[in-house]
């Protein structure tokens, strides 16, 4: 029985392997966490809307349903194409069929002071991270006299304006007008700022005008600025400073500005594009290497001159493929070359309104909200997930209370002194401390 | 408005601020975390039973319908008596009246090597690290090829047989039994051991003797192995040694021996206990100090000649007294000293079985875990939280699931070398490692 390693179970991989269960296959399923994770709604996990545990699945829950693929918790460093064998930290594993499906992880395009003191979203830990930041910042701010560090604690830069960066931003805004305007004085969160920087001319650049330019006003309806055609220079532990000398005084800065392939990419030492993707034939294999798959947003696939976005359906239909086009070499049958089929994109931008290009129609407000919310909740693998996200949702809609608003990790933005003394002329002078704490 | 500060938003500061809400004071509520812990269930937190958010309230949520008290998240270091200042880390708050009630933490015993490599149970962050422990360990058991080191990674100690380690002991039994049985190889999970170790000779020593029976008799039932009249002597990264020379190799090892006051009971510098805990007067006062009052797991209360129980239902009524105290103060008028009234104790021991002392009753099995269910949901605060805590519960008990299992902690388990190579003997040798992984 051929033996097929998958690397990764994110999108793409997991995909690949539901699609071999069954077969004729010994299916190995790799991954460094023991879970898969639904990273399109890790905004919300950052945001106290979702619980961490709403948004991954156990693997080997998943897994043990297909007698023939089996799980191995395990960090992959590189692959032996010459020997077939697929190193791990701590050991190998051989294989007759690979396909790796490893995925990406946040560029920082050369500004290595944001690899320093910006935070990113990409797994789960980030999400729990940045929740408990960006409300130690409040408590923090709620307790700061000097009023140049209380502004930085309650600036909140977001470097991106695709819709990583709108979807978490609007669901910043959200999180501060709701539940932290009721937890803390009007005063303090009158002082919160959000600040949305991209170099490119538009939030949501690859979306049609009309969409670009109702996401713009939904943001700033929210309270977003938008700085764009901005290029951040540096990013420091209080401030951001952009290439045209301005400077934003903020303790948070998260960097949505893109993705690159994870290092693996770079240790399989085969021919990559600019951006860092592996180049890969019609069929998704390795050049030379017809038995390597390479998939999802490590893969650089062009079609009609364009090269695929990084995105979960690209990676779900090139997982689909992969499977098929394995089945169909051990029949000895031919496949034609992968296409993606795009059935849409969407953004969501707070509470009740989304942009939507779906089935050749462009849909903007609650109609795409609500087509939104019904795509998430259905490819929620898993039914209690469905229904605990759904009562989340509808408590927070209804409430406009998020109780997940806890300071789980450890506290990254404190540095200050704080006073609270009734005979200092700090609080004489600011009467909405007293309220605030 | 005299102003009263309270230390610590456990059960017992928590109750006395509810309780002083809507009077004439001005207070301030301090902790060095945003939320409440429901600490009775954090066992199940670790045992991948429950989300962490489903235990967890963020204090300013509750705290904002009560008018006259403000939340302050802060980590108070100590207390100036003479100046009547509560001093924090980067600050200081005055008081006219102090609740202390910071609480307790790991009491080690002087088990120094039990600090370094032992885990505890206290928080939250404790819980998910222990989740992510034990689900670590069982994948790496699964590539472990040298059999003690198998061994180890299988083995699960827990030190102390009181209420927390039999709990604890209890779920972890059935996570293994139960939804890991399925993830895992069957000779795998065979492997798996619980030991539960208390130097005393019964589990739950202080319930009448045919309820620690039952307790013994429902532990063995589940697999779990007790060695009592058994002394910890040492905690290693990889064994446990008893002081009569017994060696446990187990790469877990739970310190649920006991606990002892905060660091803060130490830095009033006023007398206390052998036990750690302040000596306070009949009023909860401190000696000397008639407008401090320590509560809870830090006061040191003689009841009947007994010293009363370091638990969450003494906390909560000395945190009612308090309030009513107080009031009382104010008011002119004299209160009776505190007394606690015991409504019964119960510890549960896993699924459907528990043991219970209640209204001069001794209940065990479904019956007492029934009243055990009640009581723990309708003290969850929020409606939502007791919804979704049901609703996690329900799924466990109908489908031996749990879908919280998910290494989200930093792995503390790994050290060694696993190798996959279908030529090389280990596997040969060991086909149900195939089926494990």
């Amino acid at each position: 029985m051929k033996r097929v390693v998958i690397v990764g179970a994110g999108f793409g991989g997991l995909r690949a392997a539901r699609r071999l269960a069954g077969g004729d296959f010994d299916v190995t399923l790799l991954d460094r966490q023991n879970y898969h994770l639904f990273q399109p709604l890790l905004y919300q996990v950052a945001t106290a809307s979702l619980e961490q545990e709403s948004i991954a699945y156990p693997v080997r829950a998943i897994a043990r349903r297909w007698g023939n693929v089996r799980f191995q918790m395990a960090e992959v460093t590189g692959v032996d194409l010459a020997n077939k064998r697929v190193l791990a930290e701590g050991g190998s594993i051989p294989y007759d069929l690979l396909v790796v499906a490893a995925g990406a992880q946040t560029a920082f395009f050369g500004v290595e002071s944001a690899r320093q003191h910006a935070r990113e979203l990409k797994g789960l830990p980030d999400a729990v991270a940045l929740r408990s930041h960006v409300l130690a910042a409040f408590e923090h701010a709620a307790l700061e006299d000097d009023p140049q560090k209380r502004a930085s604690l309650l600036t909140f830069v977001v470097v991106g304006g695709g819709p990583t960066g709108v979807e978490y931003a609007g669901a910043l805004a959200e999180l501060i007008d709701g539940p932290l305007a009721r937890d803390f004085s009007p005063e303090l969160v009158d002082m919160a700022r959000i600040v949305l920087v991209d170099m490119l001319p538009h939030v949501l650049d690859a979306y049609p005008p009309n969409l670009r330019d109702y996401t713009a006003r939904r943001l700033e309806a929210l309270g977003v600025e938008l700085m764009l055609g901005a290029q951040v220079a540096d990013v420091l532990s209080d401030r951001v400073t952009l290439s045209d000398g301005r400077t934003i005084p903020a303790k948070t800065v998260l960097w949505m500005a893109g993705v690159e392939p994870v290092p693996l990419a770079g240790a399989l030492g085969v021919d990559r594009a600019r951006d860092g993707r592996v180049h890969v034939e019609s069929d998704l294999t390795l050049p030379g290497h017809p038995d390597v798959y390479v998939i999802g947003d490590m893969a650089y696939v062009e079609q009609d001159s364009e090269p695929l976005p990084q995105m979960a359906p690209v990676a779900m239909q090139q997982g689909a493929y992969v499977a098929r086009h394995i089945a169909a070499r051990a029949a000895g049958r031919a496949v034609e070359p992968f296409r993606y089929r795009s059935r849409g994109t969407m953004a969501v931008i707070g509470r009740g309104a989304a942009v939507a290009r779906v089935f050749g129609l462009r849909l903007t407000g609650l109609l795409a909200w609500l087509m939104w919310l019904v795509l998430h909740l259905s490819y929620l693998i898993d039914f209690r997930n469905r229904l605990l996200v759904l009562i989340n949702w509808a408590y927070d809609y209804l409430f406009f209370e998020r109780k997940v608003r806890l300071i789980t990790a450890p506290d990254t933005t404190r540095d200050g002194e704080w006073s609270v003394d009734d005979t200092s002329p700090a609080r004489e002078a600011s009467p909405e401390r007293v309220a605030a704490f």
